[in-house]
């Protein structure tokens, strides 16, 4: 017993959390129960047998039509009423039709309701007529009903009457307690959805920069981002809520263009659709951040020191571009157009000078060991590979590749110290593969249950042999290991700077959707001048 | 007249081509006529007036619990029944104490429908609540209309029986009809979606390899891509699918769970939640698709020639991948467990074979003009100008961002021939180089009505100003552009590889599953001894 009661507690302390985060739930449902009480005492008072023997259809119209949204009561109220006035007067129509017939009339009575369901639910299915499903559902509802309850009483015009007088009343009680008092605005969710999902992006792009540049590993990746399912991690909530809010910006909007002029939204056929254009290019944009997340997901690393010398670039661009996102969001949220001034001209910037400083460094990218053994390509080698300490290990792995991989390794042993290119870079790169080599083998962060140990081997990279930092790695996996983790920073600064391309695409968006939408003029901030 | 009767024409062929591409609706749209049609039957055939009064309940209940999938019939029929019978219960419970209070049974009665809509409301928009939703509304009608009803004719005990013996009846044809002639499942479905996604998903990445190789380039990127809705570029589509399918699965997984063991889903509890795994981790997998097409859509582009360097790679990377997807969607398909030998190995030799062409050519993937001016690097820069006939044009951009370059060009002015490594693709690089510069600027191909011309310039590199291919772009941003053009095909392979590790992820949860589910072993096949 004390059991149920502390769960019993525990649910009353949930939905009061639940009631308390969000005002506008309780309030709905205080509108709710309001509409029910009032229907419910338009029965009590009344008398007639006729309308209370119907008042099932007044109560089960609120139940039904009752939405959390202006947009989806309207909806749903208009779905239901079409539907109940074409069935009822094409249920009329056939009754009447069958009455004449005579002894045909219960043949005729079940196969109007044979063809009449098929059709209808055929109908129904069509992905055309989705928005519509309620509304053909309440069809064959009434149409089954008036002529089945018809047949009985003998009163089809009745029960279609009063079935209709119901739920008009049902209606009109709804919508005016659920427009009249505290509405709540499909269109304003939109809108704010929208603006918050910037923020969001905002928020996982600067994450992920600076998890980035922090060398942040994860231990043990969530194998709920590894199967796309909602997780806590702040890096990736931010722009999966972003990713995922199409369903629900679909449903919205869908409600959002029912809805009348309203508000800060005050004209006809106001363009909820641009919102959402707005939003998918958003989306086009955290496209991008995720694939930088997947940067610091991935197995292969590139090292703390070569990421340490874009840094500061790095940095800037993730900045200016959570500057856009987050500036541009509360221009969504404010419906303020944009200043003349380039809101781009700031990350395009800090992107160009990311681009000109991976031009610059870009042998900081690029494994130039492996070279193509051509006498030329030697020289190149013989510039970086400075003072590196080589010593061979001329083990050859049966999985041979290329022919020529023999020859260069008899090339490298003859290069040794020609005066140091950046030095300090080259060491510090191999003390972190090794550390990195220590720990982790390809792929092992991958967080899974069942592995097949079978070919486990040809994923790893091979542990190193020993500890001292100052050993390079000649194995050629190793190599590979330590080309594809410098390439790695190449691709994660390409990644930003596709970014930053995407962003003209919002921009974009937002500049059709402020003019459609009469956006305000900005106000001219007095410290611009 | 014309015209109408034209667009019913059409309409009428619409919905028989929709009919026909799927034959399980008609199918459906039959069953539902069907029950109709009995019920109604069993209206017009029994006589006392009690049931035919309450004859709309039966109705009511098929047209609502009938859903198209077996799951959802059962999950709406166990919602509608919980909800009828509690609600019954506790409104019965409420007017027998009422009735002891005489005069205030009135306030009684509105009252406990004022909290328990409140409570019931509130509780349904609990996210928890979401799959329960539908018996929460059928809770809270059954309630209202026990009360209203019962307090009419007085005979609340009669109103709730007769209420549930109808639903009874209505939901026993729904089920009966539905499950006994040719079911339709929704765990079937699930499992032939998250085949098919494996399916597209490979199409996709052969697409964007295949289209990469050709150097596919869209004149105009649809704008439908740039604001991700659906669009029918055929490598767009299929990971989209993909992506998408996460609500499609979230709805049908909540129905399968309620199918009871048939088919060749045998066991009690069936792992349909592996099955989401699964199409998870695809999902992880086709957001690097995503960014492989992210590589194409791009404006920076990759000269054709260091693509054609790495093509057979590339290629065979891609040919592998989108075999092991092939395969798996086929094991998925047919429920058959991997045979022992790695279904990865040929995928994981052939990213390898690529990690190590790139890096042995990887100075095809930077610009190495550029590198710091320090007295080493010359070497490099030697090395790799080689026959280029270098112009100088020692124009000073205002905008100079480092103090060297000055420097740096003086010392390229002096270096000249030495000696040609690869000479015709430095100078192809740079005939491609010219020629995208003519067409394109920077961010031009993004589709949009509405361009800011404001800051046009500050996007726009630089048009060339001579169509001599052998001229060298001596610009600042042109070079930066190069350079970007040529860490676009390291973006590509490193997303490629990335793409090949992502697979490990989908084979650990295919294995998870093929585990759980008990698929069967796979047969032997003779071509393998």
């Amino acid at each position: 017993v004390a059991r149920w009661w502390g769960a019993a507690c525990g649910a009353v302390a949930e939905l009061w959390a639940f009631a308390r985060a969000d005002p506008r739930k309780p309030v709905f449902a205080g509108k709710v129960a309001l509409a029910l009480a009032l229907i419910s005492l338009l029965v009590f008072i009344r008398e007639p047998r006729d309308i209370v023997s119907h008042s099932i259809w007044a109560i089960l119209t609120v139940v039904v039509v009752f939405e959390f949204s202006i947009g989806a009561t309207l909806s749903k109220g208009f779905n239901r009423g079409l539907g109940t006035l074409t069935a009822g007067a094409f249920a009329l129509a056939v009754a009447e039709l069958s009455k004449h017939l005579g002894k045909l009339e219960e043949v005729i009575l079940i196969t109007s309701i044979l063809i009449v369901a098929f059709v209808t639910t055929l109908t129904k299915l069509h992905p055309k007529m989705k928005p519509y499903e309620y509304g053909f559902r309440v069809f064959l509802l009434t149409f089954c009903y008036v002529m089945v309850y018809g047949y009985n009483s003998g009163k089809f015009t009745d029960t279609a009457t009063s079935r209709f007088i119901l739920i008009a009343i049902g209606a009109a009680v709804s919508l005016g307690i659920n427009i009249g008092i505290y509405p709540i605005w499909a269109g304003e969710d939109l809108h704010n959805l929208i603006a918050k999902n910037f923020t969001g992006v905002a928020k996982s792009l600067e994450g992920c920069v600076d998890g980035y540049l922090r060398c942040m590993e994860y231990e043990r990746i969530p194998s709920k981002i590894l199967v796309y399912q909602a997780s806590d991690d702040p890096l990736y909530s931010g722009y999966r809520a972003a990713v995922e809010a199409s369903a629900q910006e679909e449903t919205l909007l869908g409600f959002a263009i029912w809805e009348p002029p309203h508000g800060p939204y005050k004209t006809m056929n106001y363009p909820w659709r641009s919102f959402t254009k707005v939003s998918g290019a958003l989306r086009h944009c955290s496209f991008a951040v995720m694939a930088l997340h997947g940067c610091i997901l991935s197995e292969i690393q590139a090292p703390p020191e070569s990421r340490r010398v874009f840094a500061a670039e790095i940095q800037r661009v993730g900045q200016e571009g959570a500057k856009v996102l987050r500036e541009l969001g509360s221009r969504v949220k404010t419906m303020t157009k944009l200043s003349s001034s380039g809101i781009l001209f700031e990350v395009h910037m800090a992107a160009e000078v990311l681009q000109k400083k991976i031009d610059e460094k870009s042998y900081l990218l690029v494994n130039t060991e492996r070279w193509d053994a051509s006498k030329q390509a030697q020289g190149i080698k013989e510039v970086l590979n400075g003072t590196r300490a080589v010593e061979k290990e001329n083990k050859n792995k049966e999985n041979k590749n290329d022919g020529t991989s023999a020859v260069e390794k008899e090339n490298k042993a003859k290069e040794n110290n020609n005066g140091g290119v950046e030095p300090t870079m080259v060491d510090q790169t191999l003390v972190h593969q090794s550390k990195s080599f220590l720990g982790n083998s390809f792929l092992s962060r991958f967080d899974s249950a069942s592995t097949i140990d079978g070919f486990k081997p040809l994923l790893s990279w091979p542990a190193r042999r020993s500890f001292h930092p100052n050993i390079p790695l000649e194995d050629e996996d190793s190599q590979t290991y330590e080309s594809a983790s410098a390439l790695s920073l190449a691709t994660f600064a390409s990644l930003l700077i596709e970014f930053v391309a995407r962003l003209q695409n919002v921009v974009n968006a937002f500049e059709e959707l402020s003019e459609k939408a009469n956006f305000k003029d900005p106000v001219e901030e007095p410290t611009a001048v």
